[in-house]
C-alpha cells in the first residue's frame, strides 16, 4: 500500500497562501478598492536593458543548429561561474570555479540543501524566520512534535527581538547546522563584520556549519557590512553560502541563482572520517537537476559586466528610496521601524499591543495596503510586520500617502 | 559536528560522468580524428521556430514595466496548464488544470517525487532502468545494502530481457512504488495497451503507485500505442504521469517539464485513512520551488500550437530517419537491435557475448563512435549498448557509414 511521507502531514499552511486567501476575499468584497502590496518580496522593476539583449542573442544563437545548446553542466557553465568569482574577487575572496553551483534560485539550494546532511542533524533557526529553512526540515523528518507556539520539538530557535538588535544570540546547545540569512528575510537588519567573525569562531569552536542565505546582499549600503560571509577569516572551513539573481537583479520571474561550497568545509563521515561536500552536492545535482537554462544564465552573465553592474545599482537605488519614504511616513504617524536600510525589508512594531493580523486586518481594511504579518515567520515576529519597498515608484507614493492619512 | 547524510556515500559514479572521463581519455590521445556521439539523449535540432519567437515575444514584454513577470505560481501558469489539458484532451483523457504540475523537467520532478513516500516504502525499477529513479531512493536512505552484482538490498529489479521482450513481468512481492518509463530508455521498447492494462489493474489490486515517466511519448509511431497511462481506464487511481518538453520540442537547454498528479489517485496516511497528493504535492512545490521561468512556459505553450505540433512532428521525424539508417546499418553487418521504432533509442545487442564496455571501447577505437554501455543501466543491460539517433542528419550519415565499414 503506498503510504505517504507522514512528515509532510505536519506541515502548517505556506504564509503566502493563506495570505492570499484573505486578500482574494478582501477584493471580493470590495471590487472598486485599489488595494496596493507592501507585502510579498517580488520586485517590479522590469528585466535590464543589458538582461533584455543578452537573453534576444541568446535565443537567436539557440535558432540555429551551430549555436544550440541542449543539457548544459548541472553546475552551470563556466562563463557565468567565472564571472561569479570575479565578483568576489572584488570584495577579496579567492574561489574557484568548482566551488560555484549555479542553479534556479536560492529556494531550490537552501531547501535542497539539507538532503545532504544525517537525518539526526540538529537545525538552528532564527525566529522570526524565512520558512522554507524550517519547512524543508520538517519535510525530511528532522522536526519532532509541534509544540503549543508552533514551534518544533527537535529545532532550536534563536529569538530575534529588539532586545538584542535582531542579531541571534548563540544556541546554548550546540547544533549542526545554523541557518542565518543576511541581510535578514524579514528583518531587514544586517549582522555586524564583528558579529559575523563571532559566529565564524563560535561555529568552528562547535563544529557547526552555517547555511548564510546571502539572498539580499546587493542591498547593503553601509560600507563596513560584509556582503559574503567569506570575507570573514576562516569562514570557508565552515560556511554555505547562498546567493540569488532575483533580488539582484530582478530576475524572480527568470530564476536564476548559486551556492558555493568551499573545498575547505570541514564535514565528516558517520565514522568520523573526512568528507567532501562540494563533491557530494556536485553528485546530487548531476542527478537530480539538469541545470538553469542557458538563456538564463547568459542574462545572468550579463549583470556581472560594468554596465550590468550600474543597471543593478540604479534599480536597487529605486527600491531603497522606496523604503527611505515608507519608513519617514511611518515614523510620522508614530511607528516604530527596523530595517529598510540594508535591506529592501522594513520590520514594522505594531502599535499598543496590537498583534500581526490585527495590524494587517486594520491596514487592508483603512488603507487598502497589504503587508505580511510578523507572526508568520515564527512567534518571536508577533507584534511586527513585514513592509516590502519593491512595489512600483506610483504605488510606493500612493502607499506613503495612505500611511500618512492613518 | 556536522555529519553528511551516509546514504550519499552509497552512491556509484553517475554513469555519464565516467564515460565523458573515457571519451576525454580517448580524445587526448587521438586529438585528429573526429568523435561522433551516439551516447547520451541530448537532442541538437535547434530551437524550433514557434519557440524562438514566443520567446522573443516574452523577453520584450518583460521589458516593460507593464508586461512584467516576476514569481510565477509555483505549479505554472494557468496559459500552459490549459495547453497541457487540452493535448491530453485530443487523446480523451480528461484533467483539471489542478492536476498539472508544470516544472523544470522531468528529471527533478521524478527524483523529487520520492519525498512525499514513506521512507519504508518499497520500490520496484527495472534492470535496466533510468539511473536517476534508483539513485533518488538511495539518497532518501531507502536501498540498503549494495550487492554483488550492483543491485541494492531493499530494491525489486524487474529484469527487462529478449525473453520477455523487454517488457517487465510483475514483481513477485507487491512494493509500493512502482516506476514504469515508456517508451523506455534505455531499451527504446514500448508496452502494449494490453500490457499497460494489466499494469494499471496489478497496481489496482496490489495497491501500489505507477510513477510513470513518458518523457519519450512524442516519439510513438504506432497508432496503437498508448501516449498516456489516463488512457487506460482506472489509471488515475494509480498512477502519477511525468511528461517533458526536453526530447518533445528540444527543451533540454530551456527546461520545462511537467507531473499529473490526478485528484483520484489513491494514496493514504500511515493511520490507514486516505491522503491527498495533489495538494501535498502542491505543498512541496510552493515551499521549495519557484516555478519554471515565465518565458520559458510562453516558449513551451508556443509548442502546443498548431503550427508548434507540426514543426516538433518534423523534428521528430528527422530523429527517425537517423534512427531507420541506423538499425538498417546494424542489422546489414549482422547485429540485433531492439527499440528505435517508437523511440530515439535503439537497444543493440552486442556480438558474441562481448561486454557492454568492451563494445563501446570497440566502437570508439574502431569507429570513432560514442555509446551508451547498457550495463550502465543495470546488470541486465549487460551485452547491450544504447544508441540515441538524436545526432543532425550530418553526423548521422557519417555515423552509419563508419558502422558499415565495420
Amino acid at each position: 500500500m503506498t503510504i505517504v511521507n507522514p512528515h509532510f502531514l505536519q506541515l502548517r499552511n505556506y504564509l503566502f497562501t493563506g495570505l492570499a486567501a484573505k486578500v482574494a476575499a478582501f477584493r471580493a468584497a470590495h471590487p472598486d478598492k485599489k488595494l496596493i502590496s507592501l507585502g510579498i518580496g517580488d520586485v517590479t522593476h522590469p528585466l535590464l536593458p543589458v538582461v533584455v539583449t543578452a537573453l534576444h542573442e541568446a535565443v537567436d544563437e539557440n535558432a540555429s543548429l551551430a549555436g544550440f545548446h541542449g543539457y548544459g553542466p548541472s553546475n552551470g557553465y563556466e562563463f557565468l561561474r567565472e564571472a561569479i568569482v570575479s565578483d568576489y574577487k572584488r570584495r577579496e575572496v579567492t574561489l574557484s570555479i568548482d566551488e560555484i553551483f549555479v542553479s534556479d534560485g536560492t529556494k531550490s539550494d537552501i531547501s535542497n540543501i539539507q538532503e545532504l546532511f544525517a537525518l539526526d542533524s540538529a537545525i538552528a533557526v532564527s525566529d522570526p524566520t524565512y520558512t522554507v529553512y524550517i519547512d524543508s526540515n520538517v519535510m525530511a523528518g528532522r522536526a519532532g512534535a509541534m509544540m503549543a507556539d508552533g514551534h518544533f520539538f527537535n529545532f532550536t530557535y534563536m529569538p530575534c527581538t529588539r532586545t538584542n538588535g535582531f542579531a541571534p544570540d548563540y544556541p546554548d546547545k550546540s547544533p549542526d547546522l545554523v541557518y542565518l540569512c543576511n541581510p535578514n528575510n524579514p528583518t531587514g537588519t544586517v549582522l555586524t563584520r564583528e558579529q559575523l567573525e563571532g559566529w565564524v569562531h563560535w561555529a568552528a569552536d562547535n563544529h557547526c556549519t552555517i547555511l548564510f542565505d546571502g539572498a539580499y546582499e546587493a542591498f547593503i549600503t553601509q560600507k563596513d557590512i560584509p556582503h559574503s560571509i567569506y570575507e570573514i577569516e576562516g569562514a570557508k572551513e565552515v560556511a554555505i553560502e547562498f546567493r540569488s539573481y532575483s533580488k539582484t537583479a530582478g530576475f524572480t520571474g527568470l530564476r536564476c541563482g548559486y551556492t558555493v561550497i568551499p573545498k575547505e568545509l570541514k564535514i565528516y563521515a558517520p565514522d568520523g572520517s573526512p568528507a567532501d561536500l562540494n563533491s557530494l552536492w556536485y553528485r546530487r545535482q548531476c542527478t537530480r537537476y539538469n541545470g538553469c537554462p542557458y538563456i538564463v544564465q547568459r542574462a545572468a552573465a550579463a549583470t556581472h559586466t560594468l554596465e550590468g553592474r550600474f543597471q543593478i545599482r540604479e534599480a536597487i537605488s529605486g527600491y531603497h528610496s522606496n523604503a527611505d519614504g515608507i519608513i519617514e511616513a511611518l515614523n510620522d504617524i508614530g511607528l516604530t521601524t527596523y530595517g529598510g536600510i540594508n535591506s529592501p525589508y522594513i520590520w514594522l512594531a505594531t502599535p499598543k499591543g496590537m498583534s500581526s493580523w490585527s495590524f494587517f486586518d486594520m491596514l487592508l481594511d483603512k488603507a487598502g495596503l497589504i503587508c505580511t504579518p510578523g507572526v508568520g515567520f515564527g512567534s518571536c515576529g508577533e507584534g511586527y510586520v513585514r513592509i516590502s519597498a519593491f512595489g512600483t515608484r506610483e504605488d510606493n507614493l500612493e502607499a506613503i500617502e495612505r500611511l500618512r492619512a492613518l
